[in-house]
């Protein structure tokens, strides 16, 4: 037995019991007569102290322990003579009798502790030290907890765990497929699934009604910081539902989730707002709304005033930074800066500062005197002391930059607080989305969404226009999730491949065995999908997914942990009756 | 709304309510003027009424409902007169006034009842149909409670679930893996994993103390009946374990999940036995231990009495058949074929009846005296109306189709209940095994599996005769799962890999990470996996995974429904820079 106890368990209460403990060398400190080793284990650090006059040897074993040794120890629980009212276990410490070196550490590359100092490279490198570090442990251990958590909300409404393939068919709609050859059927490859999708379909055609699964995906995407080739996702599909039911049940998943995870409650319902109106107020289709700074349509207020750029545009947006009038020439010019950056890409960027003593203060006072400054103040709201920002331009394009600004401004504002929680739906996405490179539609969310009925008759005409019964769920500007109602009748699934460019063969070789599966009685269904990485890193409080990875890749899909991938063997590739072409 | 409640929900106490409700039409049958449909889902069949009188087109139209129609029914719960004991729902029944028809079917290809007229290939190609068969949905139910159980379990032990990574390291030790191409590294492969098993171990090197995952592995192997190349492991690991520790709490989880999912109680400690003793006494490390019918050495008693095929042989073993003395000279001459089959191996056999009048009779009666033959029955405690069986050959030959004839025999004589469960722990594995096709040693369990600390002596001289710290647990002749007491210092594990022929370059360069990582305070630690398809299969009373499995693959590796895997477009196979030999 290597401990009768872990290390974040003692309490007064134990007083005078004889222990056995085993964990890390934390730290240790050498006072006078005594020394203090602090013993870590996932579960606390408890305080061993050694007596050099009582037991010399003992002690001077204790002082050659180096930083993260293993060890086991025996002794007496005795009360601390001065108490450590930061951790659970700080009432008492143990007098040792008996040490044993489990195994001995070498210096570790970086400090193991809560804050250290290693850098981004070799922490991923030694992974298995940096897992150890406590923030690293409580981001897995939330993760843990919102999984668990989700199978007992989903388990309670009768929902399925199904377990669906990883070796499945090759797709070239959306993204790039992972593939894997078959020895067993030479020349042929199965793909890794981007999601279950269409085997979460034909569960529902037969007859699971409610499912569920917390399952790995795989896109082979050009990464970008917050991407990672293999994700995991809390899929979902229910049957004989409308949107409706399912905003109802997953809103309760995730207030369920907050509740029991973090202890946060949400006041009724979630917020919702269309597709398009999140696009105008925000230029963006996940809002952070835990701030205001709405866009204001300038455009009419603008133009025809002799200021080409906005007489050019096609739009003129602004927004309203309160209380930001003091901003200086630098402040400023670094904005205008960041929004030209080619991330960003605008032109030029114009301000109006509402001074509070009254006057106004703009970029382009030459264009506009002070009486059309002050109606766009008041069309902004602004008041004294508050400072607008207007970019200009195509209509999508303008947008997308302001939405950036705006999150930008947010975060420079502070106004963005990770331990504040908004959630939003998003409601009523576009069907289709036009593909500029390939000069076509591609389906926004997937082939399989069906359209808003009272949309269906633009689809030959107008299908830009063509709404979905498609929904996502935002919270502080981060997509958590989203779904749709399904299309679960067969001739309007083949008119959607056709539309998305589909020959009928195309459509009946990759989905044929799901649009036969719809002739055999398919229910109306729908289903949404979280991303799960997003989803914990969001609710603990952090932008970035890889921290709450457990073994994550970077940047280029390396594991440089354990440097895959790899070269194969020659007698791997002939088995595979394969070649790299060089 | 689709429906106010589900099919297997009302009850008398509903009666009078106006109910919406949805289903699959099951059957129909029409009674004078009364049509009456089976209303089916997931929950249950609640029957629908139509009166032919009261609304003649209503009923009109229920009467061209075909087999597996969706629909949606509006009605008054109302008594049945002649009510069904044998389902939830069947005092009531539906008086319907309104009813759409959501979808039609085709006519099934199968009957989807419990019993299906459908062969397995049509099932195969028609999954999604086959899914609908109460028979079917059971076992995927049981596998969803199976799975959800195991987690609250594990939960309540502090065990944290952590995701380990799909796209890893390919490592030519044990069984093929399968490779996925990197795009973003040409040239170069990620491999599915066999199993997390060094992630699980870095996780102790990194404290995490307790960690499971159900997860997904895979094995590109020629597939046996029962096995697939992606299949399910309940994956387990604890630190500061030994090998009791691990027993214990695993065989917890076992008598937890029977008991939650079968209502099958086990009483006290589960039995073990080691490894040699199970080899020894059924020719098998997973004995069915529902049955006796143990082996009994004959070899001294049955040699150097003239028998030219005994005196020849290392080991002559006997089993005996109760009452089994009746069998007909047909019986005996099947059996002797069965076992003479390429998959037995046996060159013949040789029985021994123990006549209910007390004679015996032998197919070797020339060679042996009667006398010699009453010591045969008392060595293997034969009584009046017995059989024995005797096979003789080499050691390990011989137990092996010992075994296998044992087992033939409990299924033939119905000793194999499938709703008697039997576990058995089997201790003390060897660590490894000779592989006669590559005239070298191999891992039995894998090359992290620790030697028993009073074998390693033994490791240069007599490799073949080091026990490991390796267990399995086997219950009703199907290894459940297994598991060892791994290697935590880097020099034993470097030697392990020298002994299994591991160049130092290659063990570095495989699994150098691993051994890295043991420097740095790697504390002792051990685990365990089971099988999740083979454990709900056995816990269901059925010998075949793939039932269990949503969507299997046949035993070509093929997944017939959906066509997978399958060619890959040009354009696919020039992004990843790859040929395919032809």
């Amino acid at each position: 037995m290597y401990r009768s106890h872990t290390n974040g368990e003692l309490r007064i209460e134990n007083i005078n019991q004889k222990v056995t403990l085993s964990g890390w060398m934390q730290r240790s400190r050498d006072l006078g007569g005594m020394t203090f080793v602090d013993l870590r284990d996932r579960y606390g650090i408890t305080q061993l102290v050694f007596n050099l006059d009582e037991n010399t040897d003992l002690c001077m074993q204790a002082r050659k322990l180096g930083r993260e040794f293993v060890i086991q120890v025996e002794g007496i629980v005795v009360e601390r003579s001065s108490k450590n009212k930061n951790i659970p276990t700080g009432e008492i410490e143990i007098k040792i009798e008996k040490l044993t070196v489990l195994n001995a550490a070498k210096t570790p590359p970086f400090i193991i502790e809560d804050e250290t100092d290693g850098g981004e490279e070799i922490r991923a490198q030694y992974r298995y030290l940096d897992l150890r570090r406590n923030p690293v442990q409580e981001k897995l251990k939330l993760r843990n907890k919102v999984a668990l958590e989700t199978r007992k909300y989903l388990d309670f409404l009768d929902f399925l765990d199904v377990e669906t393939p990883y070796l499945i068919k090759s797709t070239p709609e959306g993204a790039r497929d992972f593939v894997v050859p078959s020895r067993m059927n030479q020349g042929e490859f199965y793909a890794l699934p981007q999601s279950p999708q269409t085997f979460k379909q034909l569960l529902m055609v037969s007859g699971f009604d409610r499912y569920y699964q917390i399952v790995k995906c795989f896109r082979d995407e050009d990464l970008r910081a917050d991407r990672q080739p293999e994700f995991t996702q809390i899929d979902c599909e229910m049957a004989f539902v409308e949107q409706e039911d399912i905003l109802q049940t997953f809103e309760g998943l995730i207030k369920h989730l907050f509740q029991a995870v973090r202890g946060v409650n949400f006041d009724g319902a979630f917020p919702r707002m269309t597709y398009a109106k999140a696009m105008e107020k925000y230029g963006s289709d996940k809002p952070d709304i835990r701030f205001g700074m709405e866009f204001v349509d300038f455009t009419e207020l603008t133009q025809n005033k002799g200021f080409k750029v906005f007489d050019d545009s096609e739009v003129v947006l602004a927004i309203n930074a309160q209380d930001c009038s003091e901003y200086t020439r630098k402040q400023l010019d670094e904005l205008i800066e960041w929004v030209k950056r080619p991330q960003i890409g605008a032109k030029g960027m114009i301000y109006l500062k509402c001074n509070s003593d009254g006057t106004f203060k703009s970029s382009v006072d030459k264009f506009y005197s002070t009486k059309e400054l002050a109606l766009w103040a008041e069309k902004a709201n602004a008041k004294a002391g508050d400072l607008l920002f207007l970019l200009s331009g195509d209509l999508e394009k303008t947008r997308k930059q302001m939405g950036e600004l705006r999150l930008h401004l947010g975060n420079e504002l502070g106004l963005r607080n990770p331990n504040v929680f908004k959630p939003l739906w998003v409601l009523d996405f576009p069907l289709l989305e036009w593909d500029e490179e390939n000069n076509r539609y591609h389906a926004m969310h997937h082939p399989f969404t069906s359209p808003k009925p009272e949309d269906f008759h633009l689809i030959y005409t107008e299908p830009g226009k063509v709404r979905a019964n498609a929904y996502d769920l935002a919270m502080n500007g981060v997509e958590l999730g989203g779904g749709s109602i399904r299309i679960h009748d067969r001739d309007l699934q083949a008119q959607m491949f056709d539309l998305l460019g589909f020959t009928k063969d195309e459509a009946q070789d990759q989905f044929g065995f799901l649009m036969n599966a719809f002739e055999y009685g398919a229910p109306p269904h729908g289903g949404l999908a979280f991303g799960l990485d997003r989803l914990v890193a969001t609710m603990g409080g952090s932008d970035s997914i890889r921290d709450y990875i457990a073994f994550p890749k970077n940047n280029r899909g390396r594991d440089v942990m354990i440097d895959a991938p790899s070269l194969l063997s020659k007698e791997q590739l002939k088995e595979l009756n394969m070649n790299t072409l060089s």
